[in-house]
């Protein structure tokens, strides 16, 4: 991680705490494999603080089961990049999906623990959550209740429906979709850019960037498309404080690529996992078909484990952004 | 624009076609600015072939009426980035809205008109149309009717339904949203990559980064949030001409951020115009209420216009890829 | 010109002031080809300030006799770059070198004077001038002297014999070579990175990408060859003012790619203009002997337009480091 | 590394052999510090072939002796970049350097022993070696003789006088400067930019950007100065194969950024080492003026050590131009 300003108290254990919300086994419903993902810093922290050089982070593999994947070595997983990478490199490693692996991800959540510790400098904090998973949509958004039930919905009622689908679809060998939304609060009006590097055009791309996601919304998002400018435009009002503010928050905190201080609202959509233990006709390098169930153990449902990924995309933008504000004026 | 190999056949007259495409003035539903738009090549073509050195256009503008924004010079326009320019730079040009304007995208749709050439030579070729405006969604997609109708809609029969929608909307001082989406024919398999640069969080970047757009989808997009993996995963087989294909395309022809072979197909909302004519409130810098009828000439529905600007961005991002995925092999 | 911060002044004349130190015709011992070199900002000022948006600079051409160059067309002129570019590209425009023209740096000038004056503004200065032309070397460095001779030495006498010695040249229809030397005074210690984007990698990059450069030097430079460990360190003492300065320069104001505080010194080697009025014997594109005179107007010496080229290059990469310090710290 | 095509053979062994040539302890005129320098790769390789995705290797350090730095903590080192970091970050790792240690040019070494590969399949093959120590000064270059002798001189004798001078300058606790020279043959012409990303502008950035280098030249270097143009310019002739060729190699194989078929020819200036035996002057954190001999066990000479460094910066900066160039052209 490069960029890092030094100075910034950083310890292995902060950057532990966000690694073990995305860690595999936490729950009766994530994947069951056993990852300890302890992390190491390697450099660019000393005596407890940033030395301003790249900080090298490393975690080790522990639970890597090579041979569940050796009698699927030519066989092309639906909904996996195997067959991709196949066409675009000519080769791949098939032990375990390599750099299309969710398991990259581990590095993402590292680096955005010290984006999180920047921006909480700031006063900004980002919560991440599961909004919808299959049919079932979080209508109470509860900050609070977030980490108090396993699903990660802000909603405890929906939350209990969410833990039952998701159990009920893991146990017919099958996974769902679902959308995981990330609101940040406290940003000050500027972070962004026009034209290159909006801020929302850096989210999507970050958030995008992930493994599974199908959809990226800000703010209203996709009901924009049926509305009105009368109905979406967000007016502006002078608050008691005497300061500038929005009387809604259709656009979900950006106007023209740059926030304008009010809650940053992103959404994703989360493909159903694609490994399921369900039998699935494919083929293989030759064009073989195959019939695959797959063994690996899985996530019967993404979403859960996604939101402190999805959260260290959005802090890692929004940091990137706070720094460079600093260079707007002379 | 830099990084166009040597030898291409590049005119201004093919440059023209797209830039006419997003033409104020073109129609009844967009709006009545004239500008003519014309391009000319200042420097990178000789002989009418590139040089491999970058390249540069111009295009002059003829009808900003600036006395137009004089009045609202210190008034922030709901949906308009006046307030965040402000708060980010301590100051703006308050005419016309400087980098935050649409016109901006004459640029995109130039180099745009650059990288759908070099496409065509592969045989790749780039859908772009208007799938939603307002409630009215098309259903049937025929490329060959896009650009039969003002609207840019590929089902001739809803075509009608929107331009009327838009039509009533602007006699009513009002505007409307939409969607657009693009679909891109003829790819190869293997254009893209893994983790950075995947071509999905490419092209979410690049359409995200035009003005007023809410949201972004591939293939299924947000579907894929109430779908079970048995149902959302693409199975493959051997065609009848030896090749590797697939049974569905869900994932809008991408698998770990990189082409499979089908069409990408991929879909951005739009928000409605945030200049009407209706009278709105807001405040001024000092946090006065204003009271605003915004008396410029807008579109009272961006989407239209907006098919030759997204195809641009997409034919752009597809364009890097390709050239790139030259290297990817020894 | 991208990221220069909001709120700083420029104006057009700012900018001329330097570009009229590059502008050919200038004295005797410069090409008289005529160009003003009027410069126009085309967009990023307003009301005499910066945006903060990119800053459009626009030079037009005047004196372009595109005839004087249709006899070489199929030419290769011996030290310029027709045959590279033809071998990279297969095709070039064979009208004044384009792109490998000196007529670019005006663009880079142009830059740098904005550049200019935001070091100003911190109380950093670039002085630039000609340490050497042939076998003449500036002793006495008295930047007051630079813009007194036509020929931008330091050293009163030795400007003298250099501005005879060009002009001796030039009669006899040959070229020489020489060295700039940039100083800059009133940096701060800490400017530059570790490892990547060193201040001196950065400013060996920036003007080694000019044209006709041969080598690069920072303080003693190729001096320290021969030197013993024990006679180029420069030690350190505590000044007066209680700050910590160095008793020698012979580092050139860098330590590890950064900064420390006391003047920066590099100094370019400039090979003799490739362009002469002598026959030279070289070959066309097919491999065929031609002789040729070169009958454009070409510099004698490029030595004394380089100078705020030069400049100009030391002032962009300053101010980018300058900048990019803000964020070293949290 | 990233950025490597997918399909090479690469292998620890291969890696291993250059990292034994930067190897501390490998001679008595090089640091005695014992560093096994053992290369493992950790991604990117499968089955002896990169697989495209980036390379990650990883060496650990063995025999750092932290306690060596403990008494100097507080102590600026004269030549070192300790008072510069401390300037720009507020704090650093007094043990050893850190990222300014010379230490960080395993990966460079590593990272070019890649690109070697890469470059030898097209017969592209880079030699470096020690030009100067001191004022003695390599006449024969003799490729075959370079790691015949210890200081990696491709001229016997003078290699002798090298080794001895060295050895003298080690015994009195001293330290002595040189030059390193490395020259590539068997490239095309074609692989270089114009304006940005020249060939010699990215060389000299990647070899300026090594610690101790004072100064860059490519072909007759910083001897132009003081050359006219129809001494300097290579005269062009088709040799008997039909090739365009040079009669002479002045510019050292590059014109205008680009290569021009012939020997890319460039040299470095090496500082002496910096940390010497001999008892120097300096002052601590506040001011207060130390006594320093440095204890740690340095090289007398940067030179020989400094050969597969610098070849290793070349190769890098070549093989990025080659893969590239596959793009010049439609």
């Amino acid at each position: 991680m490069d960029g890092c300003p030094s100075g910034l108290e950083i310890s292995e254990q902060k950057i532990q705490l966000e690694l073990d919300r995305r860690r595999p086994g936490q729950s009766k419903i994530t994947t069951q494999r056993k990852e300890s993902d302890k992390v190491r810093i390697l450099s660019g922290v000393f005596e407890g603080k940033t030395l301003g050089t790249p900080i090298s982070l490393i975690v080790d593999n522990v639970d890597a089961i090579s041979k569940s994947y050796e009698d699927i070595k030519d066989t092309y997983r639906p909904g996996h990049a195997d067959f991709t990478y196949d066409a675009k490199y000519g080769r791949r490693d098939h032990r375990g999906g390599g750099r299309s692996s969710n398991r990259e991800t581990v590095g993402r959540v590292a680096a955005g623990a010290i984006a999180k510790k920047i921006l909480s400098l700031e006063g900004i904090a980002t919560h991440g959550f599961v909004r919808q998973v299959g049919d079932i949509v979080a209508e109470n958004v509860d900050f609070q209740e977030i980490e108090n039930n396993i699903v990660r919905c802000p909603d405890k009622e929906k939350a209990a429906q969410m833990i039952e689908l998701i159990d009920k679809v893991r146990k017919e060998g099958d996974s769902i979709g679902g959308t995981v939304e990330v609101v940040s609060t406290g940003l000050p009006a500027g972070l962004g850019n026009p034209v290159f590097n909006k801020m929302d055009a850096d989210l999507a791309g970050a958030l995008m960037s992930l493994g599974g996601i199908r959809g990226f919304e800000v703010g209203l998002g996709f009901k924009v498309s049926g509305m009105k400018g009368s109905e979406s435009n967000d007016l502006m009002y002078k608050d008691a404080n005497g300061n500038l503010r929005f009387k809604t928050n259709n656009a979900g905190g950006l106007l023209g690529g740059i926030t304008n201080g009010e809650d940053l609202v992103v959404r994703i959509a989360i493909k159903p996992t694609s490994s399921i233990s369900k039998t699935q006709h494919t083929v293989d390098k030759s064009g073989n078909p195959k019939e695959l169930r797959v063994k690996g153990r899985h996530d019967p449902c993404l979403c859960p484990r996604a939101v402190p990924i999805a959260e260290a995309m959005v802090n890692l933008v929004l940091v990137d952004h706070l720094l460079q504000s600093k260079l707007a004026r002379i």
